[in-house]
């Protein structure tokens, strides 16, 4: 294990995030909050750390490889997200360590899920930190970086490794043939998306730094709120703006790629983008079917059954109704899509549909192989053979989702919650959405739960956000062993 | 498809059903009960259905593989359990014939969830008939007629496709090279554990015909009481010989013939087998720990503990405590030990403890293939290679298994009952429990569903008790086309 260049990396990952909070300050300073200085005080911390690391791995050498991107993305949350809580600590915004490290890996994680009571006293500078830590975890910190630094261009293997830890889905598309490009094209899609957003929010007379909060939370598909009732209190047109960028934000990025260059034509015969679609649509109309009796016109009823679906299977979180309060049906689907999430590729958390399908399709392959014993059949998504190698890494997934829910689900039970409160809470959690059903429902939040179930759920988001393999190898003890 | 040979089968399979139905005319007039006429009038329909099928088909010929196998087993297992509800619905027992299939299906299933209010009232006939239904499904009614009749010695590859598709487990283990010798094998051990069994019920003084409907929901891991409060009046060392018994049928049968044949230790160093005994002894030591505040001596602590564990590995079902009322620490391991199941080769439910570990080392081996991509891994159970058709299998069968449970959940929600009732009612029956928590908790009953979420339960239960793929292959429109 090559620890010297991964330290090396992360160095250069939490100065991003310390410039990352120079706009914080700027914010504090413009509405005169006295918050300004936990920033500042943070931005000294993390600087100094990163200097010393820095310093002290100047000699790196070695090889890098899938081994080092793992543990590099891995760690590297980990530090952006301690880091990342010291002003919410600092400013007394929330008081208990525990507590603040949990909002913020839900930031970075894009989860969504709030320990706050009530988020409307919080200084401005808090809550701009608090959106944008979903804006930076939605395309992903490493990301970021190699599309913006040159750290990556000595060795393509390096950029791979860690595009592919940290990028959702079964799969990493290369766009273009230099990993540096890709990364650069991402981030400039979802730049233009996002200012796309917040002009349109603008249009609805949305005040500015809420516009610019909501922007960048529906961007990372996060789900922190400035106001205490989510978006229930804006307009109708706010609302429905959310809903289609959340749901736009909840696409393959390639896809836009491929849109923005004259190929749409392949974009609207792709299996994923296919499926994606029919189930917001389908959805939607059960939901709204269900849930009719509960609103007094159709048009109030398609928007609340298109926020909520649109909020829930992009994993983003917001809320405009109280789905606890719904149907069985409806909380059903509602558990469904937690399950299922977005696109692979997209910001959202979740299985992934293209995971869902590909499960699907190596389920259907394997009764027909039980029926047919002799015959060798391949799996192909948009006419293109599947390499056996990802199938089985997709099956061997699911079975660690499973693994990884069970734990949790005893873990916190410990604290005597309901059955559908813990069950929900590690969904939502590990699926990076946020609201559960219950006691952790869209109008209640994690507060209740004891440090310990705390850490567990921060450690589900950790894992959800980058799909198990960087948090476990974090923790397995190989990983620490012989240099 | 070859369906002459298929229904010849089948013809025979009712045949033998209507023989065992013979026993519960003579319970009935030995305790004068007028509902001896039902079961009559049940296996005359029965053999004259099975005698006009066999006769049309008289000529069959063609072979018989895999596709055939599961054919037989999923329409054979829907045959009995449509005539087996017949003597419920003809005494009016169970007034609605649903209500009758539903009783049936968990029965042969040996889920042993009920739709009944209270069963003391019953005719003896009609319990004990409910009672041996366990008895039936727990070895696999198919299996029996191999073990009897010389119906598959004409050809090894017709025998093992059928053993294959009805017994439980990721593999068939061949314990002699004939297989009808093994199913002959296999039956033995099981009457003579039900004996046993019954032999050590009766030194409790418990009545010979509790004694014997008793073993014989033991030996199935079914779970059908006789009494409205299940096991729960009976004395504490009752209790315990069920305890023991339950877990005991908990066990892969080849162990007993490996020990009764001198090779215990390779038992005792059996994977699964050390697996099965840990789980009983945790799940045992933190449920007792969790609930001892409930119970008034450490001894009634311990009963109750290690009786719940036992009913619910093994997927038999009986109660002595209502565990729904327990904390929800303890609540959630049960949930666990649901999904887990017994062994495989046992008659108990469930994944299945070597499906479990089949997943846990693939997961492990997806880990390390990540860091290591170079290198190629085996799995190895008791030093032993596996075969990666298993395992793909294994894992396509999780997936399965999950797209199930999430259909079922659904599609039962819309009765409007709590997340709750309908998760653990869906767990419940694809594993082949019988009792879930809140509204299908150990002290209520399936009464309250719907019609069309009893089918869908009917269906859970088969696919759970087959395994999937017979009732797939069943429901396959490519099966029934092109002859």
């Amino acid at each position: 294990m090559n620890y010297r260049t991964v330290w090396r990396f992360i160095s250069y990952i939490l100065m991003v995030e310390g410039i990352f909070m120079i706009p914080a300050i700027i914010i504090s300073l413009i509405y005169r909050e006295g918050s300004w200085i936990c920033f500042f005080l943070t931005i000294l911390i993390t600087w100094l750390f990163a200097g010393v690391v820095n310093l002290l791995t100047r000699k790196e050498k070695g090889g890098f490889y899938a081994k080092e991107g793992l543990l590099c993305v891995g760690l590297s949350w980990m530090m952006i997200s301690f880091f990342g809580a010291l002003p919410f600590f600092f400013s007394g915004a929330i008081p208990s360590f525990i507590d603040a490290l949990f909002e913020t890996v839900s930031g970075f994680t894009t989860t969504g899920a709030s320990i706050l009571l009530s988020v409307e006293d919080l200084p401005r500078g808090i809550l701009y930190w608090r959106s944008f830590s979903h804006w930076l975890g939605g395309m992903g910190v490493l990301v970021f970086l190699l599309a913006i630094a040159s750290v990556g261009d000595r060795n393509q293997g390096f950029t791979m490794h860690l595009l592919r830890a940290e990028s959702p889905g079964p799969s990493v598309g290369k766009i273009l043939p230099k990993m540096r490009d890709t990364a650069k094209i991402l981030y400039l899609i979802y730049i233009a998306l996002t200012v796309l957003d917040f002009i349109f929010l603008l249009f609805g007379r949305m005040p500015v730094f809420d516009a610019l909060c909501t922007a960048l939370g529906t961007a990372g598909t996060g789900g922190f709120g400035i106001k205490n009732d989510s978006i229930a209190g804006y307009s109708t047109y706010i609302q429905w703006v959310c809903t289609v960028f959340m749901l736009l934000f909840g696409v393959n990025f390639s896809c836009y790629y491929l849109i923005i260059f004259g190929k749409a034509r392949s974009v609207f015969k792709d299996e994923e983008f296919r499926m994606y679609w029919s189930i917001v649509l389908v959805a939607t109309i059960l939901i709204a079917l269900n849930v009719s009796p509960l609103f007094s016109s159709i048009k109030e009823t398609i928007t609340h059954s298109a926020f909520t679906v649109a909020t829930i299977i992009t994993t983003t979180g917001f809320a405009t109704a109280d789905f606890d309060a719904w149907p069985a049906f409806s909380k059903s689907i509602i558990l469904l899509l937690m399950v299922l999430g977005a696109s692979a590729g997209s910001t959202g958390g979740g299985l992934k549909c293209a995971r869902a399908m590909l499960l699907l399709k190596s389920l259907k392959r394997n009764i027909e192989q039980t029926l047919k014993p002799q015959r060798v059949q391949v799996i192909r998504v948009n006419e293109r053979v599947m390499d056996e190698k990802i199938i089985a890494n997709t099956n061997a997934y699911l079975a660690g989702y499973v693994v990884i829910i069970i734990v949790s689900f005893i873990a916190i039970s410990l604290d005597g919650m309901s059955v559908t409160t813990n069950f929900s809470a590690v969904i939502a959690c590990f699926n990076n959405i946020g609201p559960g059903l219950d006691a952790v429902g869209p109008t209640c939040n994690y507060a209740a739960f004891s440090d310990i179930s705390k850490i567990v759920l921060i450690f589900d988001m950790l894992l959800g956000r980058l799909e198990i393999f960087p948090i476990l190898v974090l923790l397995s003890p190989t990983t620490w062993r012989n240099k």
